[in-house]
């Protein structure tokens, strides 16, 4: 039976995670467009996968990211979707000193891709200390 | 010639920053669905319109608020849409005092109703001060 595209966007937050945790940018670029928005409190908007991926290797250097979601809804729009996910993420310093702790919601707008996979395309994250 | 769902959308933003400036609640309250979410960092969920027009006279009480919007992006995908919106927000206290700003992205997404009229549905909200 093939997936529902609800379900490929859940294991697609799932793997993002995993991948996060795991440190492993090859597994998350896949997963996003590379004209993906990436939209912060307090910062300018982020473009593209090489941005996200950029920042993503430096903040590693630094400290180990650990994060946990809980999916709130999912709407397939034939071949667009939309995720609203409560996030938390434990930051925990590689040069030691305690862990922070940020959590909040996140929308997040993917794609469908004409082969049939999904790409997070536009993301709004109000993640909190 | 009809209007474009593109162009509703984009008066309805117009109209959602005219009546908020004039503090007319009955003209925001059609423009949102019944179970409007709003999320902003910090907060839990605020849930429903009722919820959204008690926040907002109580609001009204205290201060003038003055949004400006600059439109980035608009894209209609069949009965939804997403906007995503640079919003900054003058604040006057009534009883005197300095105004204050706050300014950022707004992500939101739209459902069309049956009889071809748009509602807001969710908002991700990432103003900051």
């Amino acid at each position: 039976m093939p997936q529902s595209d609800e379900q490929y966007i859940r294991d697609l937050v799932a793997t993002w995670m995993q991948a996060t945790i795991a440190g492993d940018i090859d597994r998350i670029r896949p997963l996003m467009s590379e004209d993906v928005v990436f939209l912060t409190p307090g910062q300018p908007p982020m473009r593209g996968r090489e941005a996200f991926a950029a920042g993503f290797e430096k903040a590693l250097t630094r400290m180990r990211i650990e994060p946990s979601s809980e999916i709130q809804e999912v709407q397939v729009l034939g071949d667009w979707a939309y995720c609203w996910n409560h996030l938390t993420v434990k930051m925990t310093p590689l040069q030691g000193g305690s862990p922070t702790q940020r959590a909040g919601d996140v929308l997040t707008i993917f794609r469908k891709k004409p082969d049939g996979s999904w790409v997070l395309f536009r993301d709004a994250n109000m993640l909190a200390g």
